[in-house]
């Protein structure tokens, strides 16, 4: 009886709705329009300062076993607009406070034919718009099975875009920038090899997709708040470009299992004609829940080395032994083993990074292959392939927090889990407990190698479900996670902030793996970083790998000055210096920048930015007047032009520009770099070359007058 | 340097191996021959009293992506023969001491052109043989993937089967006695309905599978210690009467992935001229480890009653309402919603239940349905379905907690899982804490319908895997498990005898689905029962469904009496009285064997037996003089002659004998019985009529002499 009375509401209201309905950002730039055809298909499209961005594009979804789906047969049985306006403090981030600002349109959806209801929200920003599906408790439709997700962004032209192929479980591509129409001749040579990829279609893209029309405007398509539902991909209709969203599916191809109430991820549509914008807006976060941690100090920045990168290029390993093709864990007798004299997690080793991360004031110390099951960690398919707190004869647990205690630096714990799920998910209570037990505050997982449970993908439901039940449980432990090869993010840090990192694109281990495009991180900000930070690993100060493995020729396509601007640019409060101790031992005056450089701020000043050409910010770190700056540059050389104009005006600064030298070029002098330092106020200016892979990065500390006046004016 | 000094000298035993090997059972009735055909396959066969019972059989196992494979171009490097002779003290059982007993042959074999070694062993017992593989470890056979086991069981002859449908999901089915020969045209229809099934072949069985041969050799083929490994079928060569081996695939048709040092199940056939042997033997135990939980006190028989026939039959509901279509755990608001009226699980009618339970003398009160969730537990792929620890409602946990302690009664926990088992695990640590904090020390499992992850099945390794992680686990929290709908048991609870019963066959509800064969408790000791004890949940009353639910016209095939004597016939610790307490109460007399009858045995006589006609047995009460006596009948009418030379020889018993009433007849008078009493000692004879159906328990009490003058001789 209660439920009828709702219903008879409802349809009151309903008498007072119309068939279209007209939304404005606040700014009055964006226009949007939501209406039903003829068979009661819902539309929507997208207008920029007058010119079209979203022609009109259907949204739907195709369900599974179900004539109707929720595609079409729809009326308009009630909308509501509404406004907001607020702003809410990040725990870490680009800014200390951040403006959630939009219009609101809900338009309440009746199918006649099932008496199904669903409701489509539509929050515009001045920055871009993000609606979502949602699906209110109801009888007619309780579970469902999507076969597709059917929302279309139908594109108002041959747009150039930033791309990587559309894949279920791997972002770790090099961008492509093409037309759309391009992108279907360029695909197969896009999909370079990964240790575990399913691709999809010839026109099938990633997001966060960056596109930029012909007449200037800049469109990036992502997803905020992605939670118990599959990834979407795009898929490119490139006769009429329209692109419509490709969910990763599950074991047996389908889409995802939904109960209601539910409600799908946001999807996004940034827009404008400045490219900082797409930096700058923060609608992605702002899509999000806010904060469910109810005491966050734990979460804190981290700067941190690692016993990694030498891995990474082969210089040593993460196995132990040699001796075994398999391991069984609780069998297999390590004691006995033969060490291969190549193991990277060593005591010996590992201490010497404590000791070198204290004397350089680093945070933390990340060791792999610390724990066993290295041997045949990867491409057995194995079920029991780690238990996450069992240690390699030659790394001791209790002596290695002990140490790094005494010399107050705080070990980062790895957890790989080779993809194999359900055993990573058996051990979680048991490895965030050992974390606890041993002062471990962060984790950085992997998620190498294909699924188990064998046949699921990456970014379908089931791994999005344990990427953030994973998350979750940390957050009962107060732990840090850093994941790794997991879905990309879509601002769930805002909820849950210990996701203080995620990798989830082409990190720089590629450099070792035979090299990234130069201009490789003047897209990634545009693209993987909309979702949240990336933990990178930059820092990176010898480019010819083969001196550290004879064997690997890999070369790092970046010069020193472009690895020190990342610090700024690739915004994360998780940074590591990834080059082994040796390598900054070289260059102590380049160091220097990686240590002075901050992990948190106030405040963010977008400069100059072309997607896959260069990008320069500023920021001024928390709680303090100095400002770090960095540039990074694309495949071409290019002069930089900024001005101070961000400082106090009634302060004095001393900058120190860490700059390309003048022969310096990504492949050839890669580590030719030169630092000056000069006095800098509101009013000064820098013109400053970028090589081709290369940058720059300026620390800006204040200073008083007289000190300021010892140094030399830009 | 090592590992080739270790090969070395097994090459130098090797010289000493023959290409034959013959083996005897302690007794020398069984004999069993092994050796290498001229491909390197290896072959065994195994005779009884001179008669073939295996004809030449082939050992192997095909991989996948190998092309070798473990089939042939083996060669013996070294074999070994041992005698063993051992007793141990089962915590639960027929019998207070089991005698393990058996020659053993171990064969190393070398696959020349891989240089893979696999082991066969067998143990060859007076009552049958075991043999397993073994795969030591080492690098030429560290993981790999089981295409198929390829172990052959070839008949000597069209023996009498009594089989059931392979199938990846259920044993559920009816029983159906043929020839070998005519399991092909009885597959369709012995495929009956279930709520989860995967057939595979027109000739493909479940194991454990009882045959009759034409000359009277009774051979059971069945399987032992099934740890992280798919359950065997049988599947059937009619034309050469050959059985092989037919693992349950995983979700990519796999049959199973193994890393080495591990080993498969032991693979059993039992074997005598005597159908009592079948009952007897305790290979299937004996090829289990040892117990493996140190202090086992806590682990006891219960014999219950529950809250559960009701939900059944249609009497009453698992769920609360009937108001949704969908729940959302966490979000459906049950404390607004309309309950049904029909909810069993409501604190009254518990209570009623423990009052009833502590008027009986029964130990405990299985509630199911108590938990939020029932509204759509079944059908819906539905992932987070039950969370194990929030009631409905009417359903106080603390409420009933207290009333049942105030009462000397335990409540029995039931975690139905739906078969979303990421879901069961994700809850397992929460759900097992719950119970110790409220009490609970036992807990009933389900898992119905398709499994999640999608595309597994009930008895794939995955799931092997998880049923063995649940049960380890609930030793942890001294937890005894009752699993519904699991993979049929192996014999395991002598390593875990917290496994107090198992389900996995057609238990006494399907009498509310339509009925079972009036003969399937006559079968069941010689198929499901050899791996564990079955939780069948005996003791209906009324037969006749339609008096407990109009809409139900479902016959329960069974006497009253027959209905008493499986408290004897089926063996197990946990023993339900399944019928409502209004029933009993309109059958004292009879209901006062199931109050006397007990739970664990110092001994078990089998006196009587014929699969699929009758069985009668004796067994003498854990530290007591009381004996108990059982016989089931088949369907035709039967006079069971029986000797009470079990009896001591120098005391005085008195028999209460429940036995069918003349009329009685499963279909027409099930519930016609007489009960006499008379003095037995151990001279005494019984012939006793049992009818279609039917059967007969007795109780046999030690009283002093003159007590027992006062009563009828028998």
């Amino acid at each position: 009886m209660k439920r009828f009375l709702i219903i008879s509401s409802l349809w009151l209201v309903a008498v007072t709705t119309t068939l279209a309905q007209d939304l404005q950002s606040p700014d009055g730039n964006l226009e949007m329009n939501f209406s039903l055809q003829e068979d009661g298909t819902p539309v929507y499209s997208l207008n920029y300062k007058g010119q079209e961005v979203i022609k009109t594009s259907k949204l739907g979804l195709e369900l599974k076993n179900d004539e109707h789906s929720l595609l079409a047969g729809f009326s308009i049985e009630d909308t509501a607009t509404s406004h907001f306006d607020g702003t809410w403090e990040p725990v870490w981030g680009e800014e200390k406070e951040i403006r959630n600002h939009y219009n609101e349109l809900e338009v309440k959806l009746k199918q006649a034919e099932t008496n199904r209801e669903m409701v489509l929200r539509f929050r515009l920003f001045d920055t871009g718009l993000g609606f979502r599906y949602e699906f209110p408790q109801q009888n007619e439709l309780g579970h469902f099975v999507i076969k597709e997700e059917r929302t279309q962004f139908a594109m108002a032209g041959d747009h150039t875009a930033f791309w990587i192929p559309g894949d279920y479980d791997t972002q770790e591509y090099d961008y492509i920038e093409s037309k759309l129409s391009e992108i279907r001749g360029q695909m197969e040579k896009a999909i370079t090899g990964n240790l575990s990829q399913t691709s999809f279609s010839n026109t099938g893209v990633q997001t966060s997709l960056m596109m930029k029309s012909d007449n200037g405007i800049y469109i990036n398509l992502h997803e905020a708040a992605l939670i118990d539902y599959a990834a979407m991909h795009l898929n490119l209709d490139d006769e009429k470009m329209i692109f419509e969203s490709w969910l990763t599916p599950d074991v047996n191809g389908d889409k995802g299992y939904l109960v209601s109430p539910t409600q799908s991820p946001w999807r996004t549509v940034m827009v404008s004609d400045d490219a900082k914008d797409i930096l700058r807006s923060r609608i992605t976060y702002n899509l999000n829940e806010p904060l469910a941690i109810e005491d966050p100090s734990w979460i804190k920045p981290m700067k941190y080395i690692g016993v990694w990168w030498e891995m990474i290029t082969g210089k040593s390993s993460w196995n132990y032994t040699d001796e075994f093709t398999a391991v069984k864990l609780g069998e297999t007798d390590f004691d006995a083993a033969e060490p291969n004299g190549r193991h990277g997690a060593n005591n010996e080793n590992v201490k010497m990074h404590i000791d070198f991360a204290a004397e350089h004031g680093f945070d933390g110390v990340l060791v792999e292959g610390w724990n066993i099951g290295w041997e045949d960690w990867f491409g057995h398919s194995k079920d029991y392939v780690f238990d996450f707190v069992t240690p390699y004869p030659d790394f001791d647990v209790e002596e290695i927090r002990d140490y790094a205690k005494s010399k107050g630096v705080e070990m980062i714990m790895h957890h790989e889990t080779s993809s194999s799920v359900r055993n990573y998910e058996r051990h979680l209570d048991t490895a965030y407990a050992f974390m606890n037990k041993h002062g471990y505050n962060a984790v950085k997982s992997g998620y190498v190698g294909d699924i188990l449970p064998r046949g699921e993908n990456h970014y379908s439901q089931w791994l999005v479900n344990h990427y953030q039940y994973a998350l979750e449980k940390a957050a009962d432990y107060k732990i840090m996670i850093n994941a790794h090869e997991a879905v990309r993010p879509t601002g769930i840090a805002r909820t849950y902030p210990n996701l203080i990192a995620n990798e989830s694109a082409r990190g720089t281990e590629y450099q070792a793996f035979g090299g990234s495009k130069p201009n490789h991180v003047t897209v990634l900000p545009f693209t993987r970083l909309i979702g949240g930070p990336m933990d990178y690993t930059p820092g990176i100060f010898e480019m010819d790998i083969s001196k550290l493995n004879p064997d690997n020729d890999s070369h790092v396509n970046s010069t020193i000055a472009n690895q020190l601007a990342l610090y700024v640019t690739m915004y994360s409060p998780l940074q590591m210096a990834a080059d082994l101790p040796e390598h900054y031992e070289q260059f102590p005056d380049a160091f220097q920048f990686i240590k002075d450089v901050a992990l948190d701020w106030d405040e963010s000043i977008y400069l100059e930015a072309e997607p896959g050409y260069y990008l320069t910010i500023a920021r001024k770190e928390k709680g303090e007047n100095n400002w770090f700056v960095g540039n990074v540059n694309g495949n071409e050389e290019r002069i930089s032009n900024i001005s101070f104009d961000f400082l106090d005006k009634d302060k004095d600064y001393i900058a120190t520009i860490y700059s390309d030298g003048k022969d310096a070029h990504y492949k050839d002098h890669p580590q030719s770099y030169e630092i000056r330092e000069v006095r800098v106020n509101h009013r000064s200016k820098l013109s400053q070359v970028s090589v081709p892979g290369g940058g720059y990065a300026i620390s800006i500390m204040e200073v008083d007058k007289d000190k300021a006046k010892q140094v030399k004016k830009l």
